[in-house]
């Protein structure tokens, strides 16, 4: 490990000291604007928080221009007059969020940021706005202060995070030369815990399907029809309950084939942070965890392949009783992935499980919604000991290597076709309900993340990438 | 059988002639009330349908009083001027009308009745609004025609069935005196086939159950928990896949110990019924049918009991795709139960087994929203043989002996509590869509179930219960 005696330069600072306020009624300005990528109807949101970014990062002396896709636009922005020589790094992060949705179980409410128990409560405030925001402001400290950069610099924000990301990796093979750089930078992540700042050794892919089951043309009086016509529900529950055998090993033909197994250092390294399984259980409130035989907690959610539920819908699902045999059945499934899975071939084996598990009376069809690539990091070199030696500056200590079970399917893109590597330092927290209500930041990350990251760019400077 | 040469008296057919457009309007009047006993924002709406109800059985000549409830109030109106020695029939039926969803399924909206096709569709035109008018229609012929009745007749009607009727059987303790009766006739069931009336032979009862599977206390990122928590949606699968062995035979222990066979001769009745699977699996538009191995389908429907799924929810279910691992799930389940099962052994018995097999990691909760008890008829008698002439009157053919796989709990409760037999008539007819979008009865079926029933009472007054 890096000798960490770098400390965050004295006028990058006092500049984010002194524009503290400023900074956070930026980001709330950024957290109002409901940019849910996924519904059509805040498709104006969505274009206006792509308009608050490209003019943020044109007022701090980028030349930004918004490249508009057949989804939601890029902010693509560019600083270029480092000293001759000076490497070029890219900065990814994204403006959208996730659906806002169970609105009732929001304390405050999911696009008003609220300030509350030094954490901001917002939808994006960690996922990924507060992140994205910290680097605009690193940035910023670097033009305001010094009116220059170490390194040449390129900002893209993407509006399609939250939806697959599908006009990413086109956009940057279409604009490869221009997007050219040493190395990409990207803060969509959580560290391993609050005071602990982490540099991410892997993130999961991910294979996300819908599969509705179609039964009777019509919904059907359950009396009159019930036991002799097949239920897309029962069928749909046979269906999902096929993908797990009974240990909690997915049961899928092929699943695990592809999946390179973590080398022995890591899983020790993994077993020596200090994971507390009690209280995991304890602030999820559950009596015990599931899972995968074999594996600690920590390895189950960064080093193996999930199959998960995320929703199930049919029938009468409203208050009291309703005698109706459904229709129709659906549930949203998603495959978390490591290497080396490929998301198109998990699809293939998912679907033709199901296929081959549906029963007959009912009709069965397999959407693949999105995917992405699993990935593993280089964590040797001067960019990633650069990274430590920031994130020590800012966190006044060294940085731990973590596991990330969620996916950031972008980031293999980014490396296969810049051919750079990629550096994943994220100011998350666990428990910040990245995907559920209540999503926070905890401020002190949020200050500490512009320091480390306006230090970096010294480092990078310094050292190269 | 009994000889079929009866006809419907002149006068009364004459009667009902002339006032067809009158009683098709009002007819339409009592669906437009949305009168849905499940949902408290219609309490107004089901209290007005009582009052609509109660003032025109006050108007051709009943003592009406609408009487309270800790739910829904019932309408028991009163004519008790037959000659000495006739004896009193009550009938039952129901203003309340299931929930309409989903809207956007109803071709025409659910409470704006529309003619189409010789059908009358609005929700409750056959379930039970326009079955329990065509009994007010028949009385008024008789009154309105001779200022008379044969017999002294009670109607009963409730706004709670589809809900439960969890206040009608204290009601008819309470009152059983004043509802003393030699026969109970309810016109809530279907015929066999267009223009072949029917008498039912039996009822499937019903427990109906919501589960509720609470994992941890909030929805989480899929990615950042998948793997190592317990997924309610994934565990709530597999309990109801549990419900049922790969053959479809229900897997709940005890379920089937007090399910008694019906008779040899009434399965052989069954079988001889003309009933064509290869339409009936037409008319829902499905490849294969399911349910019980060894019966046929209508013995499945009519004599087996089963458990079906009648709505399921959990995490997200709107458009596109959210990585989310839910907090909860819940599935709404009801068994359609047949003689001697007893709902509440059935319950306890389902209760068992979801406990049985629920996984360490959620807490599991039953929560029992209704039950009834399944019934079979006596077939023989005035009352059945009275019956057997009126329909043979109005629809010119004798009618046949059917099984109903649809749950009316209240049979049980007259049957015993009152010690009366009990006739079940019903005018709908196959793909009525009871509790679904477009539910309908048929124009046709309404004219000659009210000739019927203005026939059936003169018969009772002639011969008897």
């Amino acid at each position: 490990m890096t000798k960490t005696t770098t400390t965050v330069p004295h006028d990058l600072a006092g500049w984010l000291d002194a524009n503290d306020q400023r900074l956070h009624d930026d980001l709330f300005e950024f957290l109002r604007i409901p940019s849910v990528s996924a519904r059509t109807e805040h498709n104006k949101d969505t274009a206006r928080a792509a308009a608050w970014l490209h003019e943020r990062l044109q007022r701090i002396g980028f030349t930004t221009r918004t490249m508009p896709t057949k989804g939601h636009p890029l902010v693509l922005a560019e600083w270029r007059k480092a000293p001759a020589g000076a490497p070029t790094v890219l900065v990814y992060g994204h403006y959208d969020v996730q659906p806002p949705e169970p609105l009732e179980l929001w304390t405050s409410p999911a696009f008003e940021p609220t300030l509350r128990d030094g954490n901001i409560y917002a939808r994006g405030s960690v996922d990924d706005k507060g992140q994205l925001w910290a680097h605009v402001a690193a940035l910023e400290a670097h033009l305001a202060t010094r009116a220059t950069l170490p390194v040449n610099v390129i900002v893209l924000a993407e509006g399609e995070e939250e939806v697959g990301s599908d006009h990413l990796a086109p956009f940057i093979e279409k604009h490869k030369a221009q997007l050219a750089c040493g190395a990409v930078i990207i803060s969509d992540s959580a560290m391993f815990a609050p005071g602990i700042p982490s540099i991410l050794s892997s993130l999961r892919g991910l294979a996300y399907f819908q599969v509705d089951v179609t039964g009777p043309n019509s919904d059907l009086h359950s009396g009159m029809y019930g036991g002799a016509v097949v239920n897309p529900a029962a069928a749909l529950a046979r269906i999902i309950a096929s993908f797990h055998d009974a240990d909690g090993r997915v049961a899928i033909a092929g699943f695990y084939d592809a999946v390179r197994d973590f080398p022995p250092a890591v899983r020790e390294g993994m077993k020596s942070l200090p994971f507390d399984e009690g209280d995991f259980k304890k602030h999820l409130d559950v009596a015990a965890l599931g899972g995968e035989p074999g594996y600690t907690t920590l390895e189950k959610l960064w080093t193996r392949p999930t199959c998960e539920v995320n929703g199930l819908l049919s029938g009468y699902t409203g208050e009291g009783a309703k005698t109706v045999l459904p229709g129709k059945a659906m549930v949203k499934v998603s495959c978390r992935l490591v290497p080396d899975q490929d998301p198109a071939v998990v699809a293939r084996a998912f679907e033709a499980h199901v296929k081959a598990v549906a029963p007959a009376g009912v009709k069965v069809t397999v959407t693949t919604l999105h995917g992405g690539h699993p990935w593993r990091a280089e964590l040797a070199g001067p960019l990633y000991e650069s990274a430590s030696r920031a994130l020590a500056a800012a966190f006044g200590r060294k940085p731990v290597i973590t596991g990330e079970g969620g996916s950031i399917p972008v980031v293999n893109d980014f490396a296969r076709i810049l051919g750079a590597p990629v550096l994943l330092i994220g100011f998350g927290l666990p428990g910040e309900n990245a995907h559920a209500p209540d999503e926070w930041i905890s401020q002190d990350n949020f200050r500490r993340g512009m320091r480390a990251l306006a230090t970096l760019w010294d480092e990078l400077g310094a050292h190269g990438v």
